[in-house]
């Protein structure tokens, strides 16, 4: 499994992703599922995937290509030229849908490549957008009410997120409430593993100069996975108990 | 779906069901998931079910009847007059079994009957026990590393249990703690609904008399919900932003 989540606040993006891949619990690796693209000034592009890898490599792989050599007579075909955000995500969930269509033209069914995308980014004065990217290609924008997006295994990572989480958050509030959200989907389930990719974009910088992979020995990972437990058991301490 | 939670501590048992039951989203109801058996100052039982509806109350139909009408000639055969709470588990896991045998005997895919129980009890001088019953009638105890079992939809509320949970824990905060699992998984998933049925029991009380239905508008659900809100976000609060 995965675990990625994405917020759109005020202030920018905060994607992070985990790297954690397996074939059975006793084939495991390490595989980067965070991306970025960019023309620094211009447009800024980060894509974090779920579901099957060799899907979702093969989609990054054609996008990357596409953004390497653009096919000047269609500005939709490339996330170099995409006009708009909206393009961009409809580009994405196009060449999800064909690198799948390729393996159910074999005979293949369809469930055994199903793969999805978080994709956020920013194109030159639109404001930043977020977008959740299914199997079948189509998509959803993260809107006020819901300012996240989490795929793969987001269960336990869910209540923290649906309880803390707002659009007025300041970055590294946010980068902080991501990690803690992490922390307790690493701790309750084995397929969701370190080291983690983290972007975080400031709105408007238009390049990502923020990115980190945070490793299991990170002194700060360590140190808020040790508060927040900390905080868990204090915060539960100062609720009375129940007199049944 | 369905959410159960059974704390097995050195001060006794600790068990909570909700109560939603639904065949798809526009048809849900309420029915009990939490039965008990008692012969006071001998033996009781507690038990919680996940999973087909028809299944588990045919288990527990089948199990009630027995409890009434004991063969005298098989002291194994009813839950009044087995000699130990492994037998117990034992009849519950082979009533399953037989219960579910008889509707792949028909020809049906077993995994549209699969169920689960959570039983505990406690039986004369032997210390209380817990089980997690599954589909194929097989069980596992709770021991002392993991003094808690969940069926059903079990992630939301899982990393508060793993960070808390210990057999030392007084039995109201053990409720409270179970409380807070329960409202985080209430929160985040809509298969998981109020009431809440918990039963407190002190080890070799012998006699079930600390049971409650928690409804939608109890005023200490209300306010651990709250409270627990707030708590979170001063927890996250309190440690350090990210500094990416």
């Amino acid at each position: 499994m995965t675990y990625c989540v994405g917020l759109k606040l005020k202030r920018g993006l905060v994607m992070a992703a985990d790297t954690r891949t397996n074939a059975g619990l006793d084939n495991i690796s390490t595989f980067r599922k965070l991306q970025t693209f960019e023309v620094a000034g211009e447009r800024i592009f980060i894509m974090m995937s779920a579901g099957n890898l060799a899907v979702t490599q093969a989609v990054v792989a054609i996008l990357e290509e596409e953004f390497e050599h653009p096919d000047e007579d269609d500005e939709n075909s490339s996330l170099k030229t995409v006009p708009t955000m909206f393009h961009a995500a409809k580009l994405v969930g196009e060449t999800l849908k064909t690198v799948r269509q390729g393996h159910v033209d074999q005979g293949l069914s369809s469930d055994a490549f199903s793969a999805s995308f978080i994709f956020g980014g920013q194109i030159g004065t639109e404001e930043p957008r977020l977008y959740q990217i299914y199997s079948e290609g189509n998509f959803i924008e993260a809107k006020d009410d819901t300012p996240f997006f989490q795929i793969g295994e987001h269960k336990y990572g869910k209540p923290i997120l649906d309880r803390v989480a707002n659009q007025e958050m300041r970055l590294g509030e946010a980068a902080k409430l991501v990690l803690l959200s992490f922390d307790s989907t690493i701790r309750s389930n084995l397929s969701v593993g370190m080291p983690i990719d983290m972007v975080v974009y400031n709105t408007d910088n238009l390049s990502i100069d923020r990115v980190r992979r945070i490793e299991q020995d990170d002194p700060y990972f360590r140190s808020i996975s040790a508060k927040w437990s900390e905080a868990l058991r204090t915060a539960v301490e100062t609720i009375e108990e129940f007199d049944i």
